[in-house]
């Protein structure tokens, strides 16, 4: 069953220079396509960001090493299998697969690019990959939305965006598809994001632009605070456009295309936490008046993991007493008696006190819809931050206490 | 109902010095006593421990300030409404209920300690404090178990624990009652637990005492991760006992004191996590190995409030990926390849590799028991730290979800 507040795939045109197979590695016991691979032609510039987690998979290790060279060729995603703290077989299964794929695109190993998503600690069976990446080789090419779907595990929605941007007189367009749903509270990155442009661009500038849009989409989302060992957002330019080449922050149309990658990482990021395991609501938390931005960030991270408030929010409870509960805990500077709530629009407390007789009507209102904005103002100084979760329900209870290893 | 993991309240004996008493403040519709009144002879030192959060309540600013003058002649406590973010009305509060107290007792309002507990963000009556305590004043002395049974909220079953210490030729004895249940991470101290003895001590050798003892029972427990605004934990010393004054370490039974103490502390800890919202199983973190003992204590609490590894555990489920998924996320210096780890007494992953063929039935019978011990060790250093937690259930969702302010 979809999440109520799933949003339908959109209608997303071909990027040239990037074509997708899907096919069958049979990861797991399920008669559904979990391998991935992608085409990208010559030329093709990449960029990441990946998790800050200590305990990374083989594959974030792999991507790492690769992105400091710049180009990429192909990339591969299975579904169904971390390949996370396996060892050295793990690392051998990545190696394999770049391999078995390079001979096939007629590249070095180092410019395929492999994701893998699911359990952690069982080792990626080799056989597996193999034969679901020769079926690949021999499939036809699909579309967006079939990628969108064969890498996805627990999420119960296709989940993509795309945007455009125009650079000196061409127009460039930006495709990004994204898995995500538990696990999440990235920490740089996010669970696996790809995106895929036709811009010309440097690797460089590439990097540079993408870990600019990180920062306010993916590194602003958590659904149960816990930060997946995979997390992969990765960005492939294929330069078919034809635009003038993007180089810095100088070059013509660079802001254009930094702003239409920024949209598309935010329409990406909200997608996963409207997928958030059991959410049925989108909670928007937006902390102002904080002593700085990053002050502002904890503050609204501590608000939006807090278990307490997760839960009133399910239970469409107007408890801004969890909220300053969640400013107290974070350690940050705040001050009890200058510290204002709203939920939605309706001010509830206001210099450390309830608003007696505020209306309760609109913020009752509020609360029963799927979207819900939490505002706190610290009127500390000028700092402000906004992060998105969504509630905590018996729904994530459900998927992650019945769900077997 | 209770939590299947409560105990019965232990049999306390009386510490001379200590009378208390329990009445109806009626703080909300309920018909129970709600307010507990405790008389403390003349010459009673007092310690404490308050909440780090940077939004705490009235009750811990009044104690915090009284703290520093180190003794005590009673203590009050309120609940069903924890009086927090209530400015200047919550304030008055408190004065009037040290004023009446003080008053009655025939002392400084100084000498008055105050503790409330339940919903945040409404100022406490006075007028319901001020009946409550005109009819604790005229009540009959009551026990150990009616005074744990007033302070409770959420709690659904009585918190005690007792203890002893020989000092000199004197034998000491240590009796706590705590509350409990949600809102639990404590920093530095936990919800409300008073403990009284009749050791003769100085306050500074009692603070220090319990400063120690708090580090590793009341640090080092979570329920939620959500750390409440009112956490307070007092120890209160009538000196009746006799025995030569307790001054610093060198004195003649301080080390059996800051034992016994440290003892009682763990007990009243460890009844909160067994009422931990909708707890079925008491969760134990070793963690082993690390760089240093500080860097264990969160490892050990990443893994503690991480909700993929407590829903595990609710569901059985011997998902050690996720506890290699916390320490990652933790921050802390980890290496995946030399990290082992353990349910119970049997090892499932060894040097960053699934033990192959490990015996799964001592695992799976560990975790269908209502004690889970979870074992990391990191293999870097001799760093170690334990840490308690419970499993997130469904119990907690209906608990948190369905509340209402």
């Amino acid at each position: 069953m979809s999440s109520p507040l799933a949003l339908p795939f959109p209608s997303a045109p071909a990027i040239a220079g990037v074509t997708a197979y899907v096919a069958r590695a049979r990861y797991k016991a399920w008669d559904r396509c979990d391998l991935t691979f992608v085409t990208l032609d010559p030329g093709t510039v990449v960029a990441g960001v990946l998790t800050t987690s200590k305990c990374p998979s083989p594959e974030v290790e792999w991507c790492r090493a690769a992105l400091t060279l710049g180009q990429a060729r192909a990339l591969v995603v299975n579904a169904g299998n971390s390949n996370a703290f396996t060892g050295s077989r793990g690392r051998a299964a990545v190696e394999a697969i770049a391999a078995r794929t390079a001979a096939h695109v007629g590249c070095q190993p180092s410019d395929v690019f492999v994701s893998s998503t699911g359990v952690i600690g069982v080792p990626l069976p080799i056989d597996k990959a193999e034969a679901g990446l020769d079926a690949a080789f021999a499939a036809e090419p699909c579309g967006w939305e079939d990628a969108a779907a064969t890498i996805m595990t627990t999420d119960t929605f296709t989940k993509g965006a795309v945007t455009t941007a125009v650079i000196g007189e061409r127009t460039v367009t930006l495709v990004g598809i994204i898995k995500g749903s538990g696990m999440i509270a990235p920490d740089m990155a996010t669970m696996l994001g790809f995106i895929f442009t036709d811009a010309a661009v440097e690797p460089e500038f590439l990097q540079a632009a993408l870990s600019k849009a990180n920062a306010p989409s993916f590194s602003c989302i958590t659904v149960d605070s816990d930060t997946s060992t995979s997390d992969t957002v990765l960005a492939f330019a294929t330069g078919k456009a034809g635009n003038a080449v993007l180089a810095d922050d100088d070059s013509v149309g660079a802001e254009a295309f930094r702003a239409a990658l920024a949209d598309l990482c935010h329409q990406l990021a909200m997608l996963v936490v409207r997928d958030g395991e059991g959410a049925q609501k989108l909670i928007e938390i937006q902390v102002t008046g904080a002593e700085s931005d990053r002050s502002a960030h904890r503050i609204a991270m501590s608000i939006a993991n807090s278990p307490l408030v997760k839960t009133a929010i399910a239970g469409e409870d107007a408890n801004w007493g969890r909220v300053v509960m969640a400013v107290g805990k974070a350690g940050e500077p705040a001050d009890r008696d200058t510290l204002s709530i709203r939920f939605g629009n309706t001010q509830v407390a206001e210099g450390g006190l309830a608003l007696s007789g505020y209306d309760e009507a609109p913020v009752a209102a509020h609360l029963k819809g799927q979207e819900v904005e939490i505002g706190v103002d610290l009127a500390l100084g000028d700092g402000r931050a906004t992060v998105w979760t969504c509630d905590l329900t018996h729904g994530y209870i459900s998927i992650n206490a019945d769900y077997r290893s």
